[in-house]
């Protein structure tokens, strides 16, 4: 296991410390983009509340209900919908050292693409949590497109929560939904963007700070 | 009007242009976030098929029908819904010295809350766009969070296409729903999201790499 890493049962001998569980929810698709690029798969994010990227769930605490019990009451809170998660979709379980301790555990569910369908309805309509602790839902593109710059290239160049980008960036080879190849070539592009955005952060930041001195 | 910058008139006179639509969708909420943190307004953005943020709306040809009736098309499309679009709500038209020259021109649409709703529903299930140019709508934190790094600062921080993030912050500012000193603040605070993202970015290439060459 990586530094960090612990099993779920040392996660869960953790005293005094904290526990935030969350989901990957993903399905193989036969779409394709433009009625050209395979779409292949869809991965769900989430844009949360304050600002970043990440996956649907949140803070359980394990002396009142068992790890996958609170993800799923997280999960209708956000999403709408009843989805059962097991033990067995349990992936890894990361140690926090923040001010107050926090242990991430992460879960992976494959879902069919019609109760995927369902899920993004259900999040834009009945989730009590639409437009309060969830901004929206978004699937990750795998796909490129613009000569490799846009699709996943570009969304790994957003900003994500905690570890959720390396998060996402482990299930997509450990899946086999991309090659370690691939997924090169794709943060390389990311970085570029990255950078190039730094410069469009600092001329925006240049041009408010004469506004803010004018008024 | 800033350099690049054209009136409607003046950019339908230019001839071999490409003309692209795009409308920022927001309204008022009296709704706050956990119950004490004031939203204020609600404005929509969209993750692109490109895995960029932007506004919704697309290419237009004015020779076949007039740019808000082709905006309105786009609209129908990426969020299901019809929802007209008249020249006073033209903001402004853009030039970008691309390799195939392209006219960008910006609408504003105040909407009511529930209507807002009704967009976000409709985008994540009549819509035919969905999951294909679109990958997900979401909403623009106004606020901050998190010791003013969360919220605004964050989602500025991420990726846009074009000139999307420079509208954005216009059209708070414009609109009055943002002051300079507050949008100073939250590009401050992006700046540092965004350099320690690159950390992190740059990391987890460093990290595939090594996976690449173990394959």
């Amino acid at each position: 296991m990586a530094s960090g890493q612990l099993s779920r049962a040392e996660a869960l001998a953790c005293s005094g410390c904290r526990h935030a569980c969350h989901v990957m929810l993903y399905s193989d698709t036969k779409t394709q983009l433009f009625g050209r690029i395979p779409i292949k798969h869809i991965v769900l994010m989430q844009m949360r509340f304050d600002g970043l990227l990440g996956f649907p769930g949140g803070l359980v605490d394990p002396a009142e209900e068992s790890l996958e019990a609170g993800l799923s009451r997280e999960l209708l809170e956000e999403l709408g919908v009843t989805l059962p998660v097991s033990v067995e979709e349990h992936v890894e379980s990361c140690y926090a050292p923040t001010t107050s301790p926090l242990i991430t555990h992460f879960y992976r569910k494959k879902l069919d693409e019609e109760r995927i369908r369902e899920v993004e309805r259900a999040a834009a309509s009945t989730a009590t949590d639409h437009g309060q602790e969830v901004l929206g839902m978004v699937r990750v593109p795998l796909y490129s497109v613009k000569g490799e710059e846009g699709g996943l290239a570009a969304f790994l160049s957003h900003s994500f929560i905690g570890i959720a980008r390396s998060q996402l960036l482990d299930s997509l080879l450990c899946l086999g939904l991309l090659s370690p190849g691939e997924l090169h070539k794709a943060l390389t592009h990311a970085l570029k963007i990255h950078t190039h955005s730094t410069e469009d952060l600092k001329a925006a930041l240049t041009l408010t700070e004469a506004k803010r001195k004018h008024t």
